[in-house]
């Protein structure tokens, strides 16, 4: 991706659209160029533009990344650095690490694009069989038709077979599950569906800090009020109840408070969710009149001895009645996580829980609007909740592939988290699940008096210097959100276990030279 | 798509979340069921959901369509009905009316999914050629990474390249163009930028009447100002200037309108501008000082002899540097329709001209939260702007399969045009372009009267009325909006010749019996 040309010049004045002048902006002795006059009479500036997308921030694709991109430009273009490859473990993206794709949901994919492809031997027939059921529940037996824009009817019915399956029988309406364009798709439209009001009544919306930054990102877009509650780092980043009756008090002095967004196993912090956790998470929305989001991609992701998975659905179901019949919960689910990592696809779905009615009809209103999630996408969720059974002859190539993608995760993770550890001012929680590690880093006082100079976040200062130094990409802390005054990074565990060792070495050598520097 | 279950029960009380009760709503009679005692409780229910998200309508998949999707449901139940099945000419969904898909596009597309096939000898050289050239783009070579949120680098430099050969030589920074899902998603990213304010200083987006309602239902979301400009029905629904002028001085009385957009060729209603009219908008724009956004999705969609597509930014360039430097443009384009009608797959782009460097960097921003397009789309896009060359072994075929649809669709217009006119009380203009119909309908003042003593529109009564009759779903043109006392349908021209025979006259029939009836 090359970067856009940011001007050098800024505008030294601008005339609204009502003729009205605003004061000189900027430094008087800028250069009237040439450029800034055309500025000046354009429709759409950096002034005129929507200010709540001004407000958004999204890190995991924020400056650094952008800085990366350069340097990888520059290495091309023989620039002599300090290394000799940037190493990006910025972001999710397994495919982009190496992770290969499961065969037989690439088989059914590529059957379903050329159909021509079912009359060859090459391909074995469970994978044949998936492909014909998938098209001919498409518009002209067509990947290229509409699909209903709630989603295919039959990948929503094995949706919530595969939800059934999951929650130890746990009963799902296929007419509750909405397919998506990935998970953020279906977590703006349940924002979009839940925010209004100004002032005193505008929505609040609790989010974990640290958090994934399309959260904070989807907020500002549609101007609602963000409200943090902290994660505690000390016990392994769970969620304190008494954390969120703190928050929640906060915000109802100046918002109305109406909904609880849990990202488990957590992003950027790798932790899993206890049950009695999610229980009391449950109770705490129950008593406080809150509409839960569940945030469950990461749900195959879990590696740590004593960890388990347990989705929201089936923990509510649990509690009874007196819950299961009243609490308002969407669980997200993707396919660019777990062991499949497809995220280019794009491919994700919702379930909703007692969602009121005439809610839902306006909720397929809305998501008709944009016609339907890409369907190859569908077709590939479909695959992952009705992926190849025992007796199938794809069965054990799939096992296999699985199961090697899920047990390699868990070694780097552990490996991530140990070796993060031997540094001396770099604390690292168990990466329990999902496919980050937070540590906490130590900076030095000097750092963060440079930093604040530069009008940088400290983290931020820190992640650019590895950058430029070693070639390492990651994430600041401050790009996910962290209580004052500590800083981390997030570091993906995707990289080749190889290009892993070589990262985590890197990062050592860094942090200790850093420390060395700014003491 | 099974419809959503409409509570039968409205609820009598409602708690806002602050604890203070709203006075009883609806019908003290109605009884207090479980339902309704639950629904009182619930965070989110019609009353307090996004008010923005309420005002959306979107006619394309409207209540006729799920009535539709309701009488396929009954006849395969055994339900007797004077039709045995439903013709959808709601949706300009190409493949689903039976439209095959480019071989060569496919191909690909399976190339991309299941690399093995690469080692295949039943793939000619070009489609494999162009896999790998795909491949190489993505991460990890894998269609299953994320891409660089403005799209994959070389699918971008394809469409520059194709923009220059379509404009005849205009030049095409690929910097400009970014990938979307589909031309909806670029429509309302453009939007997102651009709307602002409140009251008097809000931001107002002329748009035509008739209209494509992604544009209302956008607007609507956003909370902008809707600015009707009303096509001419009299001139083959063109664009007037004097229209365009009280339309904007209309608007400027109570909002800050400061986009225009175009639909052409038209949706839906059929018209290709003039090279004349275009030079005539673009000047309005530089003069009125808006910002032009061209839907242009249906530019290979050209049938009508005399008629040429001609592109906004072509004619900018041709304008002089007057006008190319200064007036802001951004173009749609999209795999959805043309001759590939590849809906399914969400492909599309967008071009923005002089768009000021400071929002183009927001711009990115913006995206990047989504991440990126779905890849296989973009893969799809990348084979629409390179498709086969003479020379290479797929171009004869691809060639006879694209001359073959739109040499089709060219008859199909011309025969939809001719027996609707031959109907007392239709008249329809001819179809020069695009996938549509829009007839003008005269209903008999008795069937106003009835229509309206139902609360519904006359031309939504008429449409109802001819499903429940003969099965075929068409959309009313109050979905698009048109002048007061005037009634419309849309009806595509996609189904195959013959189905599309017997729609025509069913119509006809239709119309005959009913303006009999209300005589």
């Amino acid at each position: 991706m090359k970067l856009p040309q940011i001007s050098s010049h800024r505008r030294v004045a601008c005339v609204s659209l009502s003729g009205v002048s605003k004061p000189p902006r900027g430094l008087v002795q800028e250069k009237m160029t040439e450029n800034a006059v055309f500025s000046q009479n354009m429709v759409l500036t950096i002034d005129t533009m929507n200010p709540n997308v001004k407000k958004v921030e999204y890190a995991v694709r924020g400056p650094i990344v952008q800085r990366a991109v350069q340097i990888e430009k520059e290495l091309r273009e023989g620039v002599k650095k300090p290394f000799t490859e940037v190493i990006k473990a910025n972001i999710g993206d397994a495919h982009a690490m190496g992770q290969q794709p499961i065969t037989f949901f690439r088989q059914v994919l590529a059957l379903c694009s050329y159909p021509e492809l079912l009359k060859d031997n090459m391909f074995p027939e469970d994978a044949k069989s998936r492909a014909r059921r998938i098209l001919q529940a498409c518009g002209g037996s067509s990947l290229g038709a509409y699909s209903a824009s709630q989603g295919i009817d039959c990948v929503r019915q094995d949706v919530a077979r595969y939800i059934e399956r999951r929650d130890g029988g746990v009963p799902c309406d296929p007419d509750n599950v909405y397919l998506t364009s990935g998970a953020s798709d279906g977590i703006v439209t349940m924002l979009k569906l839940l925010v209004c009001g100004e002032g005193a009544s505008k929505t609040g919306v609790m989010i974990s800090i640290p958090q994934y930054p399309l959260y904070s990102a989807a907020l500002a877009e549609l101007g609602a009020v963000q409200v943090n509650y902290y994660l505690n780092e000390e016990k392994c980043w769970s969620m304190d109840l008494s954390e969120l009756e703190r928050s929640l008090a906060e915000a109802r002095k100046h918002c109305n408070p109406k909904v609880l967004c849990i990202i488990n196993p957590g992003n950027p912090t790798g932790q899993v969710q206890s049950r009695q956790c999610i229980e009391d998470v449950i109770r705490f929305a129950a008593k406080e009149h809150l509409f839960l989001m569940a945030d469950e991609v990461y749900q195959d992701n879990v590696y740590a001895e004593g960890c388990q998975f347990h989705s929201f659905k089936k923990v509510l179901f649990e509690l009874g009645p007196q819950y299961s019949n009243t609490v308002e919960l969407v669980s997200f689910h993707s396919t660019s996580k777990c062991y499949m990592g497809e995220c280019g696809f794009r491919g994700g779905y919702m379930e909703v829980i007692n969602m009121d009615p005439e809610v839902k009809a306006q909720l397929i209103k809305l998501v008709s609007v944009r016609l339907c999630p890409a369907v190859p996408g569908q077709a590939l969720m479909d695959m992952v909740v009705n992926s190849p059974q025992p007796g199938e002859p794809s069965y054990t190539t799939f096992m296999k592939e699985r199961t090697a993608i899920l047990s390699l995760l868990a070694e780097k993770a552990k490996l991530t988290e140990e070796i993060l550890n031997t540094v001396p001012g770099i604390t690292c929680n168990p990466v329990q699940g999902a496919m980050y590690s937070f540590p906490n880093i130590s900076l030095p006082q000097k750092a963060i008096k440079e930093a604040k100079a530069l009008g940088q976040a400290p983290d931020m200062f820190y992640c650019m210097k590895m950058l430029e130094e070693t070639g390492i990409c990651l994430v600041p802390g401050s790009g996910f959100g962290q209580k004052d005054g500590t800083y981390h990074f997030r570091m993906t565990i995707l990289p080749p276990t190889d290009k892993l060792k070589l990262l985590l070495a890197k990062v050592k050598e860094f942090h200790q030279k850093f420390t060395r520097q700014y003491s």
